[in-house]
């Protein structure tokens, strides 16, 4: 795939990663960056991953023939409603968000003839933000999942897939809905584990904690402004799922209160077959 | 700390690593390794991580100036109780168990005079297991918690201290009740609530589980025998603390089903500055 003008909307992490992983690839002419804070696109351009910063959104979004929207969930629609009036017919849009389906719904069938928008999920993160981590080859074999819609256009999402693939990762299609269920389980709902379990933490036992507190509770570092955004965009799906853990927590603790070592055992052995399923 | 005879009963990855530690550091003499599997021994000795494996626990442990039992906890108290008489006067006997309270409450005041147990809980492990994972800087800089009750000998907890330092860890001293009780919290609840969401990931969800799933639930790959033994001596303190943390998963339901969204962020926020606090 060769991109004219890709234009990245938000270049933090995953930004500036398409950033670096476009130039290095050679994927992109010429590679726009967006943001509101201009410290941070010198900083983006400075380190290679955008080859100029752009403060006005419809200014750098009617220039690109690929865009991509890695701001947080609950600013991609908007931003994507905005600017899509005066980009060329031809101009493919998608975005990073880590939830799906409020998003696609609002965008679909609200964009002018021409241009396309197809919904992404890299699924490639880390607790970290800022385009100082990004890292060209942060996407480098990860799965990212398209979405499709009785609506969406089979081209663009073709499109879509090389661009990602273009840049090192896998791709899978999945609906809108399905995406949500999914990564309410495998993401947002470990998040909100890990914060329970880090927040419950009284500052006297830091001192206490080893390798097992760290790794369990390590995306609690995360932003909360994005991470509170994607528990409100994935609200029915995250309580149903946390309604899972907690019927899981319910089974743990009555084999404790009746000494069921069979049960703890039972459960503790499920538990190993499935993460050991996942590799390190 | 200089030791003519140190005995490892159990070597697997802690076992393993206090002997390759040692030796580095030329704290003893020679070393001798106990097990019940042949082969797990001739590993050991293999690696360098003791001078000869012996099978029969009373002879190496009669042989030792220094023992440490590194079995798993529900096993510690009687093999040492079984060992104790015939060691000679002023061995030095301790452990490596993830529990304390019930380890030390079975072993104190049944000793042979001039015999000395003192507990020990080095904060260092791994998901992973046996001595090819053992690494003699294992312990470095680690935490090592050592009991002390109104019946502890304080020369031999000085001794025990300075074995592990020599080893190259820090030590602090605490009651068996109150290392149970934080470490209940910051490494039991942790495990549970890994497996817990480990166990609830359906099969044909794996492929969409990226860092953050897998940091939360890496120690559920622990061995579930050594586990479901650690949550049964740790019984009354692990259900308390899942008491909390079940607590705060139902600050965030209701916040989830308030739509609160501030409660929400707040509650982010106060585990992201936990998490801070700990470092990576």
């Amino acid at each position: 795939m060769k991109i004219a003008t890709l234009t990245v909307v938000g270049v933090g992490l995953i930004g500036g990663s398409i950033g670096l992983a476009a130039r290095k690839r050679g994927i992109a002419e010429r590679i726009l960056g967006v943001g509101r804070n201009k410290t941070t696109l010198e900083r983006a351009q400075s380190l290679g991953a955008i080859d100029a910063g752009v403060g006005d959104l419809n200014e750098a979004v009617h220039q690109a023939d690929v865009a991509v929207f890695c701001t947080p969930v609950d600013r991609i629609a908007e931003q994507i409603l905005a600017s899509a009036p005066g980009c060329r017919p031809g101009t493919l849009l998608t975005d990073a968000g880590s939830t799906k389906g409020r998003i696609v719904a609002a965008v679909e069938d609200r964009l002018p003839a021409g241009v396309s928008y197809v919904g992404s999920h890299p699924l490639a993160g880390s607790e970290k933000r800022g385009p100082e981590n990004a890292d060209a080859d942060l996407l480098q074999d990860r799965l990212v999942v398209i979405t499709r819609t009785p609506r969406t256009d089979v081209a663009a999402l073709e499109r879509i897939a090389a661009f990602w693939k273009s840049l090192g990762a896998r791709v899978c299609v999945m609906a809108p809905d399905e995406h949500d269920a999914a990564l309410a389980l495998t993401s947002h709902l470990p998040h909100l584990a890990a914060a329970a379990l880090a927040g419950i933490l009284s500052p006297h036992l830091h001192a206490l904690t080893a390798t097992g507190f760290r790794d369990t509770t390590r995306v609690a570092a995360g932003d909360p402004e994005l991470w509170s955004a994607i528990f409100s965009q994935n609200r029915p799906a995250l309580l149903e799922m946390l309604g899972l853990l907690e019927t899981r927590l319910t089974e743990f603790k009555n084999a404790l209160l009746e000494e069921g070592e069979k049960t703890i055992r039972a459960l503790l052995d499920q538990a190993k077959r499935n993460r050991d399923a996942l590799g390190s």
